[in-house]
């Protein structure tokens, strides 16, 4: 897990890219259908499906959903993962990584920005706008600008030193990307400069870029993929490899059970919430983006990111016990993400069923906040901690499959 | 101080923003002459010298300011700051800021990146190449830049919440200046995107920026120079408006006694230094970028950039004194500035030399290094205090003036 090295190499559709067929959706999380599915993933589905032309309306697309002629399907089965409702639908443009250490490839959309938009579950004509724009400048540009990257160093970008760096950057890298997102643009200008693109959309990608603190989560997500990756299906062991939530299930898979999800329902996190919205909106844990807790960082490098607490709740002291609790149930202290104010420990790294079922404490999670209705969006963000019960299922499972 | 609002308004040169006259060179700290100026600033006079083409040999530099043929003059007296020797000729780029709140106007020049560089004292032909491409390509692309940033926003670049947000991601914006940096870079990719210039200019130049995590030091120069200048002459005020280093002399400013120096030798500074260097290769403290402490970041804020042991030494612990003895001296917390590893505290701000005094605590700096023999460069990095004899010697002009 702690050797892998992430490189974002290439830009594509999901289609091009990921064996998806006809009208398939891929979704954040654990397996769900439409009747099960929550507000956002609902209004996220809608979206797409608008998005993709599939469907007219938004009573269209809920009904073919709803009759199956509109699939789901979780994006795990592809290496890939999506923030919140984590919709993938085939026309959309995708980050695409390689781990260099193990050769695999991984996979995630890429970011719109926070309020209202799809991985939230609104669905409107703003949102459908924005995604096509990003289907036909940003993608295009970002897809120019690493293949000058990887002309000039033969490699792409390196998304492990990137994140190390933020997180001695008040970065935890999962709720706040502010310096991941600063590093990245940075990086990637003079390529964008040397591709022999338009002007005209080369501005209006680097200003869309900048204006969203989220840009670089995407990859940051896709990067924790391959890490937690690189530490499935190694026999006996119990750590685990994916943490995920759909909004009415989490989910979580463990190495050496193979990709079998062990779910729970889904809490709803405690944060601070937008002007005008309450816990009473909130909709249960949703997104794939608990693979950066997964890989060590997030929730279990919150020490390193003190300024968060203005974004997620709590205060300076409680971030810094939730590192140092999380120390309890992982596996060892990464060796190249380090916490500076620690005195450049490494960050909690690998979660243990073992560990958790024997200390009772819960891996602790950074999250967005969706309103439960489909259609709205964002309305918060805070923490929340993973059930219990699923890493009582998996010890189970361990033990079945082990008979230890 | 604290209400100062700096703003980067436009880019020129030396001689068409300052009232420099003939062949004059502007050097960081108190008065000097060649005859005591150090290895460092010598170096930097005849790098100068070399690149307006007054001299044609280093001899011919040398010679030439010996005899008065090229004046020296301190930056401080045009309201411009240059880090280690500070060395501004008629025909450099320099950034020029507007204090909103104040009216004045401040200056510095441009990073040229670490290790042999003009302003540690390297003069060698890369050097003046390096400078001359400054001049060519990267100020007409920053000015271009500039200028449509202000098109947009009707105002330029505002500094004061740049510096804010860097201090919560790890920078002190003296020595650490990775997040000032990448947030610069960020928020001006768009405006040189827009600009009509050449690609390949554009590209060279967000290269160079990209690649010199200091690119934005000389830019919070400015800042820290317009806050402090907001305190300066003050009837009564005790606060420390300037210190400054030539590497032969210390010395400071105080807010009630006007443009008076009170200068005490330099000490030499501790730190890491470059392979194959040590102290014994150090020349004594040489700067205007203490203008960043005396506005109450820098090495008064190190406990917001535990990383920044790495390059100046010391521990993270000490780094977290560092800033709570600074505010046994200082007149207040910052009310913009903070530490969120100190719960969000302010950093301390305004030196007080009465405070100095009364405590025997001096303020503490975080410095580059030079080579005490001009044409070599920065050796390492480090931290060093400014010398008692200057408060000493302040009060006691105070008392003179008036009569307490």
């Amino acid at each position: 897990m702690m050797e892998s090295e992430p490189v974002w190499i290439d830009v594509g559709t999901a289609e091009g890219k990921l064996s998806m067929k006809g009208r398939t959706l891929l979704h954040a999380g654990p397996p769900i259908d439409w009747k099960r599915a929550s507000g956002p993933l609902r209004g996220a589905i809608i979206g797409a499906s608008l998005y993709e032309g599939w469907a007219e309306t938004p009573r269209e697309a809920e009904r073919m959903t709803e009759r199956g002629e509109i699939g789901l399907d979780c994006t795990h089965n592809h290496n890939a993962v999506g923030p919140m409702a984590g919709v993938i639908s085939p026309s959309m443009p995708l980050y695409e990584l390689m781990d260099e250490k193990h050769g695999t490839r991984t996979y995630s959309n890429m970011n719109e920005g926070i309020g209202k938009v799809l991985r939230y579950g609104a669905y409107g004509e703003d949102v459908i706008e924005r995604l096509k724009w990003m289907g036909s400048v940003l993608a295009p540009v970002l897809k120019a600008t690493i293949e000058e990257a990887r002309k000039e160093s033969g490699r792409g970008i390196s998304l492990k030193p990137m994140i190390a760096q933020a997180l001695t950057m008040g970065d935890e890298a999962h709720n706040r990307n502010n310096a991941t997102t600063s590093l990245l643009i940075r990086q990637v200008v003079p390529f964008m400069l040397k591709s022999g693109l338009d002007r005209k959309m080369l501005f209006e990608a680097a200003k869309f870029m900048n204006e969203n603190n989220f840009t670089a989560l995407n990859l940051g997500m896709a990067a924790a993929k391959a890490m937690s990756l690189a530490a499935h299906d190694v026999p006996h062991s119990t750590l685990v490899t994916v943490m995920s939530r759909n909004g009415t299930d989490a989910g979580i898979w463990v190495s050496s059970l193979g990709n079998r999800w062990y779910t729970a329902p889904a809490p709803v996190p405690r944060g601070l919430w937008f002007p005008g919205f309450s816990e009473a909106d909130a909709n249960p844990d949703i997104g794939d983006s608990a693979i950066t807790e997964t890989a060590g960082f997030g929730g279990f490098a919150m020490a390193t990111a003190p300024a968060i607490v203005a974004w997620v709740g709590g205060s300076v002291q409680s971030a810094i016990e939730v590192t140092n609790r999380m120390y309890e149930i992982t596996y060892a202290k990464h060796k190249y993400f380090q916490i500076p104010f620690l005195n450049f420990q490494g960050t909690p790294t690998g979660i243990d069923i073992r560990k958790i079922l024997k200390t009772g404490i819960l891996p602790a999670i950074n999250t967005g906040i969706a309103h439960k209705k489909a259609g709205v969006g964002q309305i918060g963000a805070g923490t929340v901690s993973f059930p219990m019960e699923v890493f009582r299922a998996s010890l189970k499972g361990y033990v079945d499959k082990y008979g230890v």
